[in-house]
């Protein structure tokens, strides 16, 4: 027997033996979290801890003993009146919050760019979404921050919203101005829920940006595995606020998530807050000083550009994650894309993700500051050889993002319509039955239920043209797309 | 840095360290299944393997290469024609084909003890539910399976329903009928759904009930981590019909589960796969034999009960699960739940599950012979010492199951209702807020958004005279109940 028949088994082994530094998720990266402070959580055989609710171990859906203290330990670590383990990832937080905050038939306010989770809440929760544009980063061409007066026109034209949510920090690690936003949807009487997916770290280190919490939001839920060394799936959701109806909330959390939870996931969750009370302080100092020495070293010796604290006030940017890398490399001709595979062979990296203009890696307590000079050198190595490319890589037209379609279907409505694939051509006037979001800049030009116009066909024509990816579409190739009969 | 600090860790430590057999899920029994066969997938640091959506790891929301593959394997495996690994539980594989089998406002006839992510998902898609009646066991004092004739009456009564779930085999090993059920679904175009949670083994030994698929069922969740030797959390669900809308299957698959899913949860289902499909027959087999063994033992010797094939054509029971093994201790005058403590704490045996007169324990291809040998001998010693009981434990009057209340609202509605605790004389001819489920014999009396009659109190308030647990209230004690204002 062995795992030549096991496919999927057999691809984490290959990748794990290449040995390659983990510039991604999950933030305990490879185990090297535990093993870098000599505290081995799980050394003993993993899968003995992996049992169901058998007397001695409680039960998440009603936490009595081990898991209750563990939440409550994570409320006082994270700075939460009630803390929430969630074991169906950030998505089953984000879905629980908005569920628990809203009534069929509320409208919401949302970044038109927020993430999938959210689209699903509004979907679950029966929700009229209203959209607020996100500011546009032109220098790395993709969407920034949302700042408070695009916040401040939604909640002036739709005064009957229930809810902002806001994405804060950004996958880029962009934060928008939480504190400010926060106060006019209280000063609105509605609540502010933030999707902190990328910013489960900020409360352990002071150099870092505020935590939404400490901004004001209501509630938070947060990717503990993203940027804490927790495991894959597993993330926290925070309630700060009195406003929230916590019969409510759990009874959601309950719905959103398995009634088999892994008690691993929630061992790694209570051992990820551990750690970061302990040494997170010292911890992320270490490895935002490694990565602000990358980003010095990549933005004065090559003609990258490397997002820093000094881009803060432009396009959205209110604040930035000192751990997170990303770097913009249009002015070489060479895309994010290819950088990321070059990292790979060549170098032994894996960054997180890239788009066409960059590359994102994501820096944690699992890192040493010899893979983070390892990836300093690589990347430098690149612009070196490369030099500045003959073909700067065209920019999507920022600036024509067009108008938001008008919603004839809510996205509840049009998920239960019959659909049919239209040439690209015939499909002026039609109801969109998928969402279509080029990649960069990262923001939908049309949601199902929306009308297709002339002006969403050019922009995602001239996007296709110049190589911008077209994300959540049945035919990423733009011949099809799929509209309501 | 030590674990007294990190409650969930501790408490998942100390249950290992005690080092008990485990008659209970996940079915890899603490790893045991592997190392039994001498493959042991995860003797690497498991940690290493949990990475995310990296170039050579596929992604579950869109497969394209290795959960490709493994999922066509599975497929092959199961006798399924789309076979879908699940990361947020089963319970996520019952929302999605619920919620691609409906739209919003359509009947589902459902079994009234239904697991509670049925209800979730009748709330979730917004569907009015039918419920059918399971029948009675009359020696155990549980619910039984669910026989054709209360499926046709269903039918006949209601036409107009678009879905048939069925919950087979029971958390206590019984099967229904559900060659018959699907017969009658499909001659009333509706699909048939099958919760197979207790029985994603059956199809790999011949002794074995018939799985739901080979019955004629259309979609079927199954409990992988129930009793195959994958983890905690990992399900799967299998389509054979083609009937089924796969695009809609799909989009709430995506919709109910993490973007971030486990591929440790993923690998450790394809892993189950591949050993049952290599040794699953003999494994089983040999495991079978010995539950046989204990159930001959304790019905010959002793004057406890244990279900076999012999109860087949009683109560409800079209056909049991050899690897089941379900035993009453009413005779003995010593609760189930007792049994269940004095095995952990004199035998160092853990069961599943225990109610007030039966125990529940869950053998699988994890077992060795010595423990199933270990746990018969325990449970005879225990008829032994304790004799036939001066005290027969009282049952719950079966009879007198009262009728169904009406439904005032409907699940969903009742869910986003304002409500408060009254005193429980108060109640009559209130809507109901909560569900209240007597357990045994795991029926609710009651469900969120039906009337609360004078027989529905009378019956809740002589069950808990009884000792009989109210399962899913508040107020456990019954002093207060949950009511719409």
């Amino acid at each position: 027997m062995n795992d030549k028949d096991i496919p999927i088994l057999k691809a984490l082994r290959d990748y794990s033996n290449e040995d390659i530094a983990y510039f991604h998720t999950p933030g305990h990266k490879g185990g090297n979290a535990f093993r870098k402070i000599g505290f081995e959580p799980f050394d003993k055989d993993l899968l003995s801890l992996d049992v169901t609710e058998v007397p001695g171990v409680d039960n998440l859906h009603c936490p009595e003993t081990s898991i209750k203290e563990a939440q409550e330990l994570a409320a006082q670590a994270f700075g939460a009146k009630h803390t929430f383990f969630l074991v169906n990832g950030t998505t089953g937080g984000i879905y629980s919050m908005i569920l628990a905050a809203t009534n069929p038939g509320d409208k919401i306010i949302i970044p038109r760019n927020c993430h999938k989770s959210v689209i699903g809440a509004v979907i679950l929760a029966r929700l009229q979404p209203i959209y607020i544009s996100p500011e546009l980063d032109t220098i790395l061409s993709i969407a920034s921050g949302i700042s408070p007066t695009a916040v401040k026109k939604a909640i002036i034209e739709h005064p009957d919203a229930k809810v902002v949510v806001i994405t804060s920090p950004t996958y880029y690690g962009v934060c928008s101005d939480l504190e400010q936003i926060s106060k006019l949807a209280h000063d609105n009487k509605m609540l502010l829920l933030v999707d902190e997916a990328h910013g489960a770290h900020f409360g352990f280190h002071s150099d870092l940006p505020k935590t939404a919490l400490q901004c004001g939001a209501d509630m938070v839920a947060q990717s503990t595995h993203k940027t804490l060394p927790s495991m894959t799936q597993s993330s926290m959701m925070h309630v700060k606020s009195d406003k929230v109806n916590i019969d409510k909330l759990k009874f959601f959390l309950q719905l959103t998530q398995s009634t088999s939870p892994s008690h691993i996931l929630l061992a790694s969750l209570d051992t990820a807050r551990y750690i970061m009370q302990q040494k997170g302080e010292e911890l992320l100092k270490d490895i935002a000083d490694e990565c602000n020495c990358l980003r010095d070293e990549v933005n004065n010796t090559s003609d990258l550009y490397c997002l820093s604290k000094t881009d803060i006030g432009r396009d959205g940017i209110f604040d930035i994650d000192n751990t997170r890398i990303t770097i913009n490399f249009s002015k070489l001709g060479l895309s994010g894309t290819a950088v990321d595979e070059i990292l790979r062979s060549k170098f032994k990296l894996q960054v997180e993700m890239s788009d066409l203009y960059n590359i994102v890696a994501i820096c944690t307590v699992g890192d040493n500051a010899e893979s983070v000079k390892r990836l300093s050198k690589a990347i430098r190595t690149i612009a070196k050889e490369q030099g500045i490319g003959l073909n700067q890589i065209e920019s999507p037209s920022l600036g024509a993002i067009i108008a938001m379609p008008s919603m004839i279907l809510e996205p509840w409505e049009a998920v239960y319509q019959s659909k049919e694939d239209v040439p690209i051509d015939n499909c002026i006037g039609r109801i969109c039955g998928e969402m279509i979001v080029p990649y960069p800049p990262g923001i939908p030009i049309i949601m199902p239920g929306e009308i297709i116009s002339k002006d969403v066909i050019d922009y995602a024509l001239d996007c296709s043209r110049k190589g911008i990816k077209m994300n959540g579409m049945k035919d990423a190739s733009l011949k099809y797309i799929s509209v309501i009969k």
